[in-house]
This record gives structure tokens, C-alpha cells and sequence, in this order.
């Protein structure tokens, strides 16, 4: 089994796609034919959730290499949630995907540990590829987690720079004359040139948001080891050109989270074919404006 | 329904005791009894992990004013850990007691939202009174969860100052001449000293490591509407003449959390009366060294 930053780099030369899919469903926004009756009781819900992902996922399975469930919205429905989350992580394997689990997790030492276990498979129902993880407690709380996704051929997304408007909150603000993230960024670069597989990108990632274009060219620059996962691309406002800096000479190096702009592109967009026709669409379109940003794409 | 800051104050007045005590359950730790079978299953082990839980808090529920169960050690066994952590959250209320999660969540906008609803009430099983949250992702991810427990009566506690050795890789850098974690502090602080309740503290609480006196000592200065989660006392080598300074002039301000010290105290000191009962005397030593050093305890 390849480690999982090489695994990726296969997965988006096989399909010629930097896509991520974010798996983010949402009551108000779920497809006729899916929407649980007012009053629904929350594993109702959780499995309308389940069958809104995984339609999505049967819908661009060939169009991309990883999609990324957003634990929040799962977790929001109570144990039914997380059983439904675990069955989306199941049928995007079982559909030839990675996943990335959004979890944003973080934590001291052995409980590091015991998320890092959790969501990166082997004891839990959780077999996430990946996992978001969130940088404040510093770098023996990223260290579980590095240490346990390298054992297990697994990845992590630390949080360096994202795409909110209040990101630059802490993030920018200026250490010894360069902001924060950058400090941050580099911490992950160090452990990522360390454990660099084959395809030259090591078992730490990065987040760093599409609404910051600059900024991300100039991360990609700092952090050659370190694949990036872009999120704010479509519906928050980043255009494709704003992440073409996120990517190496060689076009690998980031994956570009939509989420919203696919798999609700029904909305806007409906399709005589029904909503999964629509999602699919909304899919293709978002590869097409990638290849024509990304190097060699 | 008083906010949820009020209730804290009431319930440390009323026990006269400022314990927080941490729900860590680790399959290694179980007593005798409860431990499961070689090989048993996630739902065996959760339901192992519910018992233990459930018999910590029968055995010092008049000691202690709160609860934190540490979402990690559920979530790492899959949906059953989640219902049996929903369980513990129940039994918790039903023994009269307040439940802070430690979840250390955080995202952005409607997501965060999501978190907070999911955690404080209403919509999930998980009826938290209060939520641990990080700071990283800056203000617009601060805000949703701290308008949501004010909306609920509920409580967020905001990573400040964290009691690992690694707290300050990021927290402890010189922006503009001051820490990091003084910077989220001041942000905290005025969330707090605009919503502040009867009892002068507001809906966002700081968590602040024992393991550095000197900087709780400093930021109780600097943050009077803020009550402190104070974690690191006990196992982590945190002793309760480190803690004396997260206080209030009236005692009030302050819960030090102590997990391992507690929970698994039979592991170091047996009793004949069965593990319950060498919890309950670990709680009774924490209490009274902790009224030793809190003004009017």
C-alpha cells in the first residue's frame, strides 16, 4: 500500500483532476425525493444525509480523486450521524476514492493519539485516508498525528492559512516580521521534507485557502514537500485563477475543495435528468476551469 | 434557566469546590470487572467505557460541579462510543451535575454553527452545557459558537494557554511584544465582558494550563469577565499552589480540571471498598487541597 500523499499524486494523474469534493449536506438543501418530512427524526435525517453523499459520490467518482465528508454536519445528528458517516467513508472507498476526513481535530499528546486511531483506521468504523487536524496546541499535538497517518500510509491537513475572512484574526499576525501561518507552514514543511515518499510530498499537508492567492503562491514556494488542500474555491468566492498558485511546475501538489458549487448545483442549476445529472455537471465544469490552471493539467 | 456561567458559580458555591473532573476512560485503565474480554468488540468496549464513566461520576457527583468527558476517547471506538458518550452526558444531568465536552472544535461560519448546535443542545443527543474550542481560525469562527451557547445558555471554554509542554510552539510567539495566546485572551476577554451574567462572567471561558503559574496568575489579571478551565493540576504535575492564581479575590473564576489523577485512582491506591470508593477519596484529597488555596474555600 503506497503512502497516501503518493496514492493522491497517482489518483490525480489517473483522472487528470485536482478536484476535491467536499461531502457537506445540509437539511435546507437536500433534493426533492430526499428531504425527510418536517418533523423527521434525526436517523431519518442521517440517512437522507448518507444518501445525498453517496448519490454525489456515484455521481463524479470518475471525476475526481478524494472527496472530503465534513465531520460537523454528521456529528450535528447525534450517533445516527456518525453511522452515516461511516457508511459515506465506505462507499467512496468502495467507489475507488480517498477521503479526507474534516474534523479539524486537535488535542494533547495520548488523546491525540486516540483521534489520530479514531479516524485513521485500523480500530474504529472510521477509515479515513486523511484528516484535517488544527495547529494551537503546538507541535507535540501534531506529532501523534503525523506519527500515526505515516504508519498507517495515511495523511494529515494541518490548518496554515484558511479561507475566512476573519482567518487573518492570529494567522497574519506578524512573528519577528512574518505572520504567523508562515510559522506555521514551516512547521509542517520540516516534517514533510522528512518523510517525503516517491511522489516527493510528505505525510503532512497543508490547508491553505483559495481567497488568498497570494499567499498561496507564496506558501507554495516555502513548502515544496507539502501538498496543499485549497479550500474556497466556488462558493466562497475563489475563482480558478486564484489557485493556480497553489500548484507545483509539475501540476501536483494541491487539491481544490468545492463543495456547495457541486453537490447542491441542482439549485441553481437544475437538471431534466435529476439532481445527481446536475451535481455531475457542476463536477465537470469545475475540472475543465482546473485543467486549464493547472501546470500540464 | 440561569446562563450558564451563573449555574457554574452557583454549583462551585453551593459544593464549595472547584474540581473539574475529567472523563478520560482508556481501555488500559478499566478496574477489574469492567475491563473487557481480549478481543472484545467496539460496542463492548463502549459500553465498558459508559460504565466506567457513569460509575466515576455516582462516585463523586457532591464533590465536583462538572463533568468533561473527552469527546476523543468515544469517538475512537465509532458511532457506539458516540451513543455511549451521549449516555454519560445523560447520567451526568441526571446526578445533578453540569458537562463540559472536550472537543476542541472549531470550523468556519455555518459549520462551526453546526458544531455548536450539535454539541449545545437542541437538535443532537449531546446536550453539553459547554464546549472546548480553538482559536485558530480566528473570530468569524469564534463567533457562531459563542451566539449559539448564549442562545442555549451554554458555554464555550477557548483554548488560551494549553498545559502541554508544546503549548508554545505557536501560543507563546512575541506579536507586537506580547504572546500569542495574550492576543486570543484579549479576544476572549471581550466577548466575555459584553455578555457577562450575574455572576460578572461572560459566555466564553479560557482554558489555561496549570503547568504554568505564572501566565494564569497573568492573564486572570487580564481577563476578569473570563472564567478559567484550568487542566494540567494532578497527573500532569500541575500542584494546586500552581493553580491558586486562575482564582477570583471571591474564589470564583476558576475550575481545575484532574483526570487520570481521579478516575483511575484505584490503579495506585486500591481501597477495600472497590474502585468507586478509591475515586471518591482521590476527589475528597483534590477538593480539599484545592479549598486550601481558593480565596474563601
Amino acid at each position: 500500500m503506497p503512502a497516501f500523499m503518493d496514492a493522491l499524486a497517482a489518483a490525480v494523474r489517473a483522472k487528470r483532476s485536482p478536484l476535491m469534493v467536499g461531502l457537506d449536506p445540509r437539511l435546507g438543501n437536500l433534493p426533492d425525493g430526499l428531504r425527510p418530512a418536517d418533523g423527521a427524526s434525526l436517523a431519518e435525517i442521517a440517512e437522507a444525509f448518507r444518501a445525498h453523499s453517496c448519490g454525489v459520490i456515484d455521481a463524479v467518482a470518475d471525476l475526481t480523486p478524494i472527496v472530503k465528508p465534513q465531520a460537523a454536519f454528521f456529528e450535528q445528528l447525534g450517533p445516527a450521524g456518525m453511522t452515516a458517516l461511516a457508511a459515506v467513508i465506505d462507499h467512496a472507498h468502495a467507489a475507488g476514492l480517498l477521503v479526507c476526513v474534516d474534523g479539524k481535530r486537535n488535542d494533547i499528546g495520548s488523546t491525540a493519539e486516540a483521534y489520530a486511531d479514531g479516524w485513521l483506521g485500523a480500530v474504529s468504523p472510521w477509515r479515513g485516508d486523511a484528516l484535517t487536524v488544527s495547529p494551537y496546541l503546538g507541535d507535540d499535538s501534531l506529532e501523534p498525528f503525523t506519527k500515526v497517518a505515516a504508519a498507517r500510509n495515511a495523511g494529515v491537513f494541518i490548518l496554515v492559512k484558511t479561507s475566512n475572512p476573519g482567518g487573518g484574526t492570529f494567522q497574519d499576525k506578524l512573528v519577528d516580521g512574518e505572520p504567523l501561518y508562515r510559522r506555521v507552514g514551516a512547521h509542517v514543511e520540516a516534517t514533510s521534507a522528512a518523510s517525503a515518499g516517491e511522489c516527493g510530498y510528505g505525510v503532512a499537508g497543508a490547508v491553505v485557502g483559495a481567497t488568498y492567492p497570494e499567499q498561496l503562491a507564496e506558501l507554495r514556494a516555502a513548502m515544496p514537500h507539502t501538498w496543499f488542500l485549497v479550500p474556497g474555491f466556488g462558493a466562497q468566492g475563489g475563482a480558478a485563477t486564484d489557485v493556480a498558485g497553489g500548484f507545483a511546475a509539475d501540476g501536483l501538489g494541491a487539491v481544490v475543495n468545492s463543495s456547495r458549487g457541486v453537490i447542491f448545483a441542482y439549485e441553481k442549476r437544475p437538471h431534466a435528468d435529476g439532481w445527481q445529472a446536475a451535481v455531475r455537471v457542476a463536477a465537470e465544469e469545475a475540472v475543465q476551469q482546473l485543467r486549464e490552471i493547472m501546470p500540464g493539467g
